[in-house]
């Protein structure tokens, strides 16, 4: 039972769509963060937001960064906006924690890179993942050496659904629009990847192929080490969100398999010890990651090393994506750099 | 996520001592609840508190029930103080959540009995049990009739070690203090019980053997319509707090097991897909229950069928647990009327 | 792979019917013992016994019993035949395995135990779940002291479905004809039973109740060393033989769920990793453990301690069930002395 | 209970090593084979096996399959004569179960396959695992329809401990000789395989990189309808042999775990519900496998559409090898074309 701050971070929060109101319901639900403002370009859905939150609506980012009242800000706007209001914080020297990915466009990225590096205001990346309680369990195992030198890591990822053509058409491909998350993961056990091999797959939407994307994907990447990692990506399936994660080494395997909402199982004249569906979607899978994402950012701008991804974080995903892209199309093994 | 009602019930919180704590962060972390006064004849917990919940300190628990701004009570103090508190609340028409057991002696808790039926105020008792989301939501299938008309229930509970001689010298033996969560859990499937046969052991704890209490006991209980029931219980586990639940009908059968922190799961040179280990103790176990008990109570309080044990329920777990206390010392089994 | 022995065990079967198919089969695939002579008062079924599996047929079983070229018997005929075919086999010097119970009257077991003991031919009962190879390492890694000193012991065994009336009615009871597996499987852990407290429960079978026998039962007993044992048992089960063993111990907790023919899971849309159904009943689910149980019996005629239960486990297990009747008719708890 | 038949097959068997011994004890337990003739250069292992199994020694394969008392041929000698016997049994017209591969060199494969196509004698390649009840459960419910057509194949096989360096130099590679039973397991589901990428690892042996070879691998197939196929490889396992499926459709997932020599489960102060250890290697973990794959091969033999695999599936096996080895070689995609 954590006790509340004496002073709570004032937060701007910059995007009140989907995910937006995920952040605001984790800055409410947190004892060490209270909304300030809340800001869209659609007055609106910040009016709204304030409505149920507290804070003040804008409709102006700059403004909202700017504040003298705000101490920290999220970006949940759309991906375009994402550059210009990093670089923003950067410049009013406000702790900015932004939605993944940072661009679609690794030259927009590298554009800002050098003005985030020589900055001491922490850039926090929306990696949420790494703080799920049973992969940060698993990583924390590994870490702990467990499974003695990790191998090998196998990421399975596939959403419920997929998203609507329009959603897809500018999504920037399956790599760097799904995978992504995948990529990060990887990366936080093994952040120094070093090629990627792609195979993307059409295997059951018109409406993706149409737009020149893939359906489904297997990605198998090296690291400085010879460790391997395997991503293996759906844009459906019928169980829930399937989300697992093993880790294999000498001495043993670890693995996280799919959650559901309770642990009921259920023995019939068909099926022996069934569980519950599993969870539906990132919202129910990911709800307790989202709250301690924000609690490491709070954490991160106290100048705590609270395992925030940052900046690199964010760049390398994306470069990881770009060259899953170029691998996919050129049916070729992709050289990267990170550093 | 649940908005913040305008309107928190103001809470008075007497006694707090260890589940006393467990309240007060319930309370704190309700968006419908606020600590109003903190009571405890040691007035320095009272204080201590307040300190991190707010709200004011008293050693006085009449003047707290009496308060004007106090809108409903929760009773955590030693169970001796019960009944009286129970009665105090009642006439002074606020709504109390009273921890279990109501009183040690039937007759005691018989004495208040038409006065509480007699009010409209309500009086919910502890068995935070009943809120856990694993059960309730067995429950609920069982209620939906998945596996047919309920024939069997299954409970185990075991603690993690005995408590302290001492405790266990004033306890009221094991089926008044340890089982009368399993009863009150069997009677939220099969209400109606009408004949308990309890055989108790000693196993393992001298100190417990001295004090004329049973270590470890197998309870047997027949529903009105000829339903079965099995408890079985211990006072120590080595694998964590043992809690589990099965319900069998002509269709299937449902199965709660034990719940640990995480899923992860390791696969070694020595087992295979091993579970990370049980959660501890009811603290950890119950953790959401508590939560969800509270926010039932705040339901029941303002007038909506929320589910929450009354003063009937905890009636009846008394009379079975002095209907067990008999059949384990005659070795026969008794006949129990909870009408 | 074990190899052919140079000279196989030649056996009499005594008793053609459903569980004597069982044994002839088992003896066939034996690399150990061939069939020699089946024997049943319905001749036809002895032919068409030795037509599948070779040896003469015959209906008279003492002639069996003293043939010459018969080295070991196996008892599989209607229950009141039993006694005198043990005794007919103990006369003759003929090992002999005899399926459970030796009989439904304990005078009439009682009347050839001294016979019995006198002699030094093997009298092997067959209760075959001793040699169940999950059970038996359940037992044997208790005996280890995987778990400390067994405390506790919970069997469940559930019949898919109830035998025919007409069968019920000359059974002897839930007791005598199902639970008495169990008490040997009880017996398997904790030899010296010293209490037995039942339960009998009437809850779907209008059937069995007018034959007033119970269609359901919890028994609790007491070993020696203060150790309990909870038996569940119903007369149907939707989800296949529900046939389930845990022991407790204050180091640990060890389980053996239900088995099924594979170990595929399904995840859909409605359930998570559901497990094929289990096994339907015991010639299923007993299978491995028929063909060990023939396999010690051999080893035990060749002199070998291989672990088979005998007269005497076959007559405890007969007096538990008698108690289990008596405490289940008269509501009180029953000693039991097993010397 | 299969009933034996009239007439077994009676079985030349053609080398008398490990894999040998594991046929020789099929061909023991089943009652449609007989072992007419041992036959190894090293004639002292051909007397052996007979001695145990019964039949014949001899040390010429030629004079074996040419015997008027020889009805099928079991090939289970090294790997460069398998070319030449398969031939002398087609032209011997003899039914013959090869040992996979047919040849590390397609040249040689492709050099008899006129000969076999052109002939009615069954040439049967020693794919045990498509024989595994729970892979092929998982395959029959695939083939039924119950989740939709298949999209994606996950094969995981990982061996528990290397080869020694002698056999790694001569094996042709981790492709050809490990991986080729993952390549027959994805053409059980997905036949017509059209590319294939893969990715070698160097990630613990020094002995394995010193022979130019990988002890680690990731496979990724693309089929003719688009499906996807991901094989992940390890040269050692500390938890046994790790021989996982996955089988993804629209409509769900079914899986297939690693499988142990009983179910019971543990659960101790550090661990929960732990398994037995996963079964060590492919003796036992195929054990009823290669009892099937004989089975079936009696029945093709005896003109029955078994599904046993066949010269095709070899060859077909063998092609990915070479494709896999290509791939990870020039880091690139390669077109495959089976016909």
């Amino acid at each position: 039972m954590t006790l509340p701050s004496p002073t709570p971070l004032r937060f701007a929060l910059l995007g009140t769509g989907r995910i937006g109101q995920v952040h605001a319901a984790s800055v409410a639900a947190s004892p060490d963060a209270v909304l300030q403002v809340a800001c869209d370009t659609f007055v609106e859905g910040a009016e709204r937001t304030v409505g149920v939150y507290g804070g003040r609506a804008t409709s102006d980012p700059l403004a909202a960064i700017a504040a003298d009242d705000v101490d920290a800000v999220i970006v949940a706007s759309p991906t375009p906006t994402h550059v210009d209001l990093i670089e923003a914080c950067v410049e009013a020297g406000v702790p900015v924690l932004c939605e993944k990915p940072i661009d679609l466009d690794i030259t927009r990225v590298d554009a800002v890179r050098d003005k985030v590096r020589a900055s001491s205001t922490p850039v926090v990346l929306g990696f949420n993942r790494r703080f799920d309680p049973h992969f940060a369990a698993l990583r924390a195992r590994v870490r702990a050496g467990e499974i003695g030198r990790l191998e090998h890591l196998a990421i399975t990822s596939r959403d419920p659904e997929p998203a609507p053509g329009e959603y897809i058409a500018v999504s920037g491909g399956i790599f760097r629009d799904m995978t992504i998350h995948d990529f990060d993961m990887a990366r936080a056990f093994l952040p120094d990847i070093v090629e990627v091999t792609a195979v993307g797959f059409s295997q059951f939407s018109d409406v993706i192929k149409s737009h020149g994307d893939y359906d489904a994907a297997v990605v198998t990447m090296r690291a400085a080490g010879g460790e391997s990692v395997v991503i293996t990506n759906s844009r459906h399936s019928a169980y829930g969100y399937d989300q697992r994660l093993e880790a294999f080494g000498p001495d043993g395997l670890l693995q996280v398999d799919n959650v559901a909402d309770d642990i009921v199982r259920a023995s019939t004249q068909t099926l022996a010890s069934a569980g519950s569906p599993f969870q539906r979607f990132f919202l129910e899978r990911y709800k307790a990651a989202y709250s301690l994402e924000l609690a490491a950012f709070v954490a991160t701008v106290r100048g705590e090393d609270a395992g925030s991804p940052d900046f690199e974080d964010g760049r390398a995903a994306l470069l990881l994506a770009d060259a899953a892209t170029r691998s996919a199309a050129e049916g070729r093994a992709i050289a990267v750099d990170l550093s």
